[in-house]
């Protein structure tokens, strides 16, 4: 069996070492023809999604990526691709994301990137503000989007001690379930506001669909003034403007921010979140498909591939995820 | 009852909030004389050790401290205070040092602190070392020192997937036990070398006593040289020198350091470890007494005190904790 190989990163060779019977193929930009024979092609969204609807031997697509939106472009809903397409995720994307919010809950609560400017100005401070922080079994946590990530997110700091309160678009959720059981409690579009006035963080782990368009806008973040919460967007930068954190942040709404996904990325120079001292920024690095990730995912699919078994995180294209 | 309390924290509002039965008499440094008349006293070490030989009246001083380096210079251990002495310790400290640990290890790995210095520039950076991290998931870590706190940090890390090899001075220890499960090797004295040449983080917990002085010093690090690891110090400075710590540097025998606590604090500001690029220094706030454990603590051993029961943490004068 020969694979095509349409990627940015590396991972020729840890795939070799992986699956040495597996024939695989690098396409690159300068040949594209492997692509168009193979059954089997592993991409990234970006590069594969000008060329799908031209994909006329390929049963299976493995992404590099956990979200599609690079490729909903070039995808008709109505009439989806008659293949398989998998999104990388599951292998630890949640687990790696759980890592990144519990960081920066902590190093927000404790003010250590400003501990990081007074060490370079050889400064001890300890002065009293830095014994008077929250630890996280005293924080209020609400999660935008309680499914795997969200749940492996909320599980890590419901076992650090946080009081975890869930938000999603299923009318309810059996919360006596052991998936469910670090939710304290559940709410949804109804209740809304109420969600939002009651969370000292607010996580987003929404995907970008039409639904989650702009959610957080119109300044709905009023909501946060009693908690002055701090907002964490690890999902998808549809969910607010730029100019809207921004204004919720100078409105004192919220305390502050630290933003992996932007509504725009790369981030424009020019973005005012740059230079808000109460903002920290990522690159959407926070849960990222790593080369070993990608690999040891795409083994697990391709056996299952062989065996004629349901695919893993087999994309929804009109769920849009 | 009444209770003298000799401390820098502001303390009594909160005391009298808690335990409004009570009558708290704060001791000033101009006036100390409501020292030697108190039965009950809550006071930091530092303050109330050059005093400690002349509380005649006391029957019990609950610290505000959990170490009592502070207090060390002034017992004579062979004819230690008649009255109990306790430390602040228990209510969350471990916890506190976990979230410390967990935090510090993930900003480590994903080198957050260099992202921040891009998001000064306005720099969207997103070069492949950043999708080239490990997760906690994939590090052994070492804990040297398998008290309560080290114990809560091993726990902490292995609910997030970490390998957990435990160093301590009992010849061995029953990991069969609930308590120990989290740890997957144990080490002593006599596989030292062993221990540090198998860890991808070394966790300093241990307290500051004869037996622990310079454990870290004489180049034993350099047994770390394989793994390049990563020292992360919450525990006390003596057990390595600070020249030490920027030799183990320089030699690469560690590829960085997360230091809490240091030979001597606050630390010197011609100390070479404040412009190590590649050590985060923070001010002895890992895992410090904050004003609500304080109270919630004294409260709990006042309790018991009132009944007759023997007190939480109590400090062994012989043992050095």
């Amino acid at each position: 069996m020969s694979v095509a190989v349409f990627s940015e990163y590396c991972l020729i060779n840890k795939l070799k070492q992986l699956l040495p019977a597996v024939n695989f193929i690098e396409v690159k930009k300068s040949d594209l023809s492997p692509l168009y024979t193979a059954e089997i092609i592993l991409a990234d969204f970006a590069s594969v999604g000008p060329h799908i609807s031209q994909l006329e031997k390929a049963k299976w697509i493995q992404g590099t990526w956990a979200g599609i939106d690079a490729l909903k472009q070039y995808i008709d809903v109505k009439n989806p691709p008659k293949f398989a397409v998998t999104r990388s995720s599951g292998t630890n994307i949640g687990q790696l994301m759980a890592e990144y919010v519990v960081a920066n809950i902590v190093f927000q609560e404790r003010d250590y990137l400003e501990v990081r400017e007074n060490q370079k100005k050889c400064f001890w401070n300890s002065g009293p503000y830095l014994y008077d922080f929250r630890s996280i079994s005293e924080l209020t946590i609400g999660i935008l989007g309680i499914g795997s990530i969200g749940n492996i997110i909320g599980k890590t700091l419901k076992y650090m001690g946080a009081t975890i309160y869930g938000y999603g678009r299923r009318e309810s959720l059996p919360l006596e379930n052991e998936e469910y059981q670090h939710i304290s409690q559940y709410f949804t579009k109804a209740n809304f506001k109420d969600f939002l006035s009651k969370v000292d963080y607010l996580i987003n782990v929404l995907p970008s669909t039409p639904e989650t368009n702009d959610i957080l806008g119109n300044g709905v973040l009023e909501n946060c003034k009693g908690k002055n919460t701090v907002f964490i967007n690890v999902g998808r930068g549809n969910v607010i403007k730029d100019a809207e954190i921004v204004r919720a942040l100078n409105e004192k709404w919220i305390a502050a921010a630290i933003i992996d996904v932007f509504e725009k990325e790369p981030l424009p120079e020019d973005s005012p979140l740059w230079k808000q001292n109460s903002v920290f920024l990522t690159p959407h690095v926070s849960g990222p498909s790593r080369v070993q990730d990608i690999v040891k995912q795409f083994k697990i699919n391709y056996e299952k591939y062989l065996e004629n078994q349901p695919l893993s995180h087999k994309v929804d294209f009109e769920k849009g995820y």
